[in-house]
């Protein structure tokens, strides 16, 4: 039985300003390679063999973007349901779950803004997973943590119910940092990256139970969808009826049967430009470099740039990034007080 | 007797890339406040009672650019001659004083790219020198210098001849470090800031025992000039025929009667983007900034941008220049460096 991918590519993080805007947020940007994440997402579920053709829940303002970028990749078979407007992850996977084509089949949820540079050990995990998914079990992939991260939740494992997957014990919510310590010298701690594996019917049989506010809603959005070709557009206000809440307050940290399936697989949520530093690729003196700009005598820098010419003499350990008319420029390690500008 | 000023704006300097270009060179930006350097140069000789009009020596491509900024800082009875070609300062002064009213009178030669924080002290050095120069002395003005630098030339003072001017015992071309360091902690040196103050007569009739080609290079270019209002156009195939040199090598080091008038009047060659910092307005975190910037958590950084909005954020010590679709980004304490961009 095929896995139906459902990627979710409604996302707006601004994070990353000011490449990442919410006209085209950093899933559509290639800040990481030659493709955008976004497009890496659609790339890891293309084998027809294991994965039928995706399913994209996205923002209706990106529908251009989508379309695009689906193309560019090579990626004629995507479905897209376009979210009239944002109401969380437990909505929109409601309306994937609605549109696919087998309720029983598995369905893989995905962020379109991670990367995983282990695609083959991303794969194994689901082949892990699949079992236990095809009894029921809700499953989500823990990332194995590699620093006590204080923006991420934490996942504590418990019982294993298979090779390779174990009981949730529980969620933790984003810590502070000696809790997020305590965590990682435990050791039975993941972090939760929001991947997803389950069948269509046993999320939405959870949602029954747990939220039916937002099945409901999800329902009558998608009775009264307009669909054009391969693009679904759901009932604008019926969807705006619903509640706005994540999958795992709304479903994940309250059903039974929940299960983790721990996987190290190379993956960043590139939550930063710091982050993005650290999994990009460097040249011999530590720089990573997109754009028109010329170092002399620097090194360990992030450069990004769209359009302007960035020049940099004796400059380390600075993250410059330009975009439009506006230049970024502070020193690595800093790259959380982006916010601190308020765009 | 009024003093003519001569003010060159033929300059192209590129040590303030990318602000300065050759098609706008450093004096005609408004790097250190509301005015030009170049507009800040012919404010020091506004003053009708004791200056003449002055006279403007500038490159033929800047022609726009000299109208546009006299207009705008109110002098209206500028007479500008536009060299056809770059002869360096022997040539210019040249054209210049075969151009004043009165041969007799005193010429005060000022370059337009340098700032002179304290007026009137520069005002009462050239009171002081004025008698010698009515005598038939070349003056130069020497600068107190502040620190060792090896960009200057510099000039061993000699003995007094009136108060507050000193015969030149000799001119030291750009020093060593060793040397520089030796000269400051001597206490009898100037700088060499390029200012002079002597007849027109006399500097002609030490062009004609001393660099006769460059006197009849200028004769000929100005016997041949087109004059069109206060607008003089050397004849361009005459003036080529000059040599190329400086005032300092083709008649200042080797006329008899040269004198200096050291003085402490707080000038700056605005040599670097480092030079500028010191020398421009900062706020209280020690920043200084012109232009469209927004800045976190960040001190002691230069700033200057045309048109583009910087965003510094944990920024310390940096110098961020953006003009056109050029940044330029470099730790305070390494302008010189610039030149290695090689533009």
């Amino acid at each position: 039985m095929k896995i139906t991918p459902v990627i979710l590519s409604g996302g707006g993080g601004t994070r990353l300003w000011p490449m990442s805007t919410p006209e085209c947020p950093k899933q559509f940007l290639k800040l990481a390679g030659d493709a955008t994440m976004f497009q890496m997402t659609l790339a890891r579920v293309m084998d027809r063999d294991f994965f039928t053709p995706p399913l994209v829940v996205g923002n209706g303002a990106h529908a251009a973007l989508i379309a695009a970028q689906a193309q560019e990749a090579g990626i004629a078979d995507a479905r897209v349901i376009l979210e009239p407007c944002a109401r969380n992850t437990a909505p929109a996977i409601a309306l994937a779950a609605l549109a696919v084509d087998d309720v029983k089949a598995p369905m893989l949820v995905m962020p379109s803004d991670h990367l995983i540079a282990d695609v083959p050990a991303f794969h194994a995990a689901i082949m892990a997973a699949l079992p236990l998914v095809e009894q029921g079990w809700l499953v989500t992939f823990g990332i194995e943590p590699t620093a006590p991260e204080t923006g991420f939740g934490y996942i504590r494992i418990g019982a294993e119910l298979a090779a390779s997957v174990s009981r949730v014990e529980r969620f933790v919510e984003k810590p502070d940092a000696a809790t997020a310590q305590a965590m990682i010298d435990a050791g039975n701690h993941a972090w939760n990256g929001g991947i997803f594996l389950f069948r269509a019917d046993v999320y939405l049989g959870a949602l029954a139970s747990l939220a039916p506010d937002i099945l409901h809603a999800a329902q009558s959005a998608m009775a009264k969808a307009e669909t054009s070709g391969a693009t679904i557009r759901p009932d604008a206000s019926a969807f705006a009826a619903s509640p706005a809440d994540s999958i795992d307050y709304a479903v994940m940290e309250k059903a039974d049967r929940v299960a983790v399936a721990p996987v190290g697989m190379g993956w960043s949520d590139v939550g930063s430009w710091d982050s993005l530093y650290e999994v990009s690729p460097h040249d011999a003196a530590g720089n990573s470099i997109q754009g028109d700009a010329r170092l002399i005598d620097s090194h360990d820098n992030l450069v990004r740039s769209d359009r302007l010419r960035i020049n940099l003499i004796g400059a380390h350990d600075l993250i410059v990034v330009a975009h439009g008319d506006d230049v970024l420029i502070l020193p690595r390690g800093h790259s959380q007080d982006v916010k601190k500008l308020s765009n």
